[in-house]
């Protein structure tokens, strides 16, 4: 993976050279992971033209120095921004770039008293998340592969789906299941939620028990190799009544229409609509209370917002999760969510369990 | 639960009068929960002499009326901080609290912006933090539980320990076992680290099988109740040689004595260098690589920090953590970990697993 970092890091300095910027300050885990293999959680990342230097503390050293390649390895003395900005103040750095979205108020005001009156920051807000955006074929690869487990799991799960079970235990199942076939977590909390708690878009599983007509929506992401998946499917206990199956062949339409969308050039805007649109057709837009999906990758919400109005064009490379759904207060949800990659002229879809409505 | 929010509300107001606030911003997490029982992950709570709003999204809205009483929910329009900082000039606030180490520069700026000019943000960081370090009884029943149950955990654990097994079938061995009995989840992703692995304070799990004459740092947590816990103890695969037994007896002993110091109107500070004296005295202080402690509640690491040279008084109520260690580059680590209530008079260990050397 050395050479990935090296590689990534390139596109850093060559941003940095476009925005006249000395340096990139990298403070936010997933980002740091993305251009060095550092693991740790804690500690800050200078790529500038001299090179890349990780500031961390003692915890982190002698993992830093293993996970690493090309990169010096500065131990932190005292507080970890003021020791940032006493190193960037004598390395001479003039402007350096930082991310607003990943620093605390206290971190910066911290920076700024460390760095003195030469050096000055310059808002680079984003930077490393749009080179996120565009995964390589190395990241694909592993993303299939956490797509394709959180599909089996959930496969696995779906024969214990039944009345009396609790919605805690089908949560600790899935993400024990996870672990065993290599995930080293969850990408989130897994929701299991039944009954009128599937109306809860971020229901945490409970200890109530699943009981006969409810809705359950399971929706569960496995990290593996780093990189997160993140699935929704909503299956019914026992038959389930015409006005169910209405509501979930609206979102179930909802879901292929934004899925069909996904292309390079389209904005997430578009294909938002494309959900929005079929749910309004049926009536059940003022149900669908939240955005169309979100960007995957290192992280389970990273760029692009699929959302109402947003601008940005997809572009391959893109991978974005699709899962709209409809909430009615007191009686139940109903989501689908699937990943999907953004390839030149087609799009792929990474998750691979059947949509049709589950009567268990 | 609800009586003891708004005795905790009251609390804030106490704090504002004495600062001359209007309203205190409310923006992470955990301190919203303290203070109102809303367990969604985004929206901020706004304080004032006129009551609690929770200014949040569609995605949560039917849950936080669920979950709080006698908090005004606001739907949100747009993106959060200009929403709430159009609701505070709305509000007319003039003197607006907030906490520095729970806002982004972004969200800072965003909320800077909508405010206006009649308001102005005032720091009052860690004013719920502080409340939150003093735990009351019903708390710390809550926090016994979470204790025990990991304790039970790591216990049963044990009986697994071989060579042969990898870390990462013990980590998830260890997070299935705490939410089959009843914990939402780990407190912190399990470090489960053997052989030269063990160095690494902050090791994860991973597909390395023990083998015979390793140490093997178990670290784990469980969230009950949405209280955590915290604990470690460090096994040793086969007989130790004489070398491993004076390194674990240092830190046995070392624990010990930082467990002793603790009770109330002694500073944070002591207790660290009260385990710091015990491995200086055997020639191991330089393998001591972090602090000795931290505070533990609804976060794993809150207030205060059981640090070198922390002037903070512990007072009754407080929960830390004591948890030395030694780390010898290639060979391997030991730490052993507790969690201490300071309560009047005296000290409670919350945690129930002996100490001593477990060779397996």
């Amino acid at each position: 993976m050395g050479a990935e970092h090296t590689k990534r890091r390139k596109g850093v300095l060559a941003e940095l050279a476009g925005r006249k910027l000395d340096c990139l300050l990298v403070t936010h885990p997933a980002n740091w992971y993305y251009l060095t293999g550092f693991t740790g959680e804690s500690g800050a990342l200078v790529i500038s033209w001299d090179g890349a230097t990780l500031v961390t503390d003692g915890r982190f050293t002698v993992q830093a120095k293993e996970e690493t390649r090309g990169v010096k390895i500065e131990l932190q003395q005292g507080s970890l921004y003021a020791a940032v900005g006493t190193f960037l103040r004598k390395k001479g750095m003039g402007k350096v770039g930082y991310d607003a979205n990943h620093l605390t108020l206290a971190q910066w005001n911290a920076l700024r008293k460390a760095l003195g009156s030469k050096a000055r920051g310059v808002e680079a807000t984003g930077l490393v998340a749009s080179l996120r955006m565009r995964k390589d074929a190395q990241e694909l690869a592993v993303m299939r592969k956490a797509a394709i487990l959180a599909g089996e799991v959930l496969e696995g799960v779906l024969k214990v789906v039944r009345p009396g079970v609790r919605e805690s235990e089908l949560g600790a199942e899935i993400e024990y299941q996870m672990k065993r076939r290599g995930a080293s977590g969850a990408s989130f909390e897994t929701i299991v939620a039944s009954g009128p708690r599937s109306a809860l878009p971020h229901a945490r599983p409970t200890a109530k028990k699943l009981r006969k007509n409810e809705l359950v929506v399971l929706d569960l992401g496995a990290i593996l190799g780093h990189y997160c998946s993140d699935m929704t499917r909503t299956v019914h206990v026992g038959r389930a009544s015409k006005r169910v199956r209405e509501w979930y062949r609206s979102v179930q339409e909802a879901q292929e229409a934004a899925v069909a969308a996904v292309q390079a050039g389209v904005t997430c805007g578009e294909v938002d609509a494309a959900a929005r649109e079929v749910l309004k057709k049926n009536g059940l837009e003022k149900y669908f209370v939240h955005s169309t999906g979100h960007g995957l990758g290192l992280e389970v919400h990273e760029e692009p917002r699929v959302a109402r109005g947003q601008t940005v064009r997809l572009e391959a490379g893109n991978v974005i999760t699709i899962e709209p759904g409809v909430y009615v207060e007191g009686v139940g949800g109903i989501r689908i969510e699937d990943d999907v990659v953004v390839q030149a002229g087609r799009n792929e879809v990474l998750t691979r369990v059947k949509r049709d409505l589950i009567e268990l």
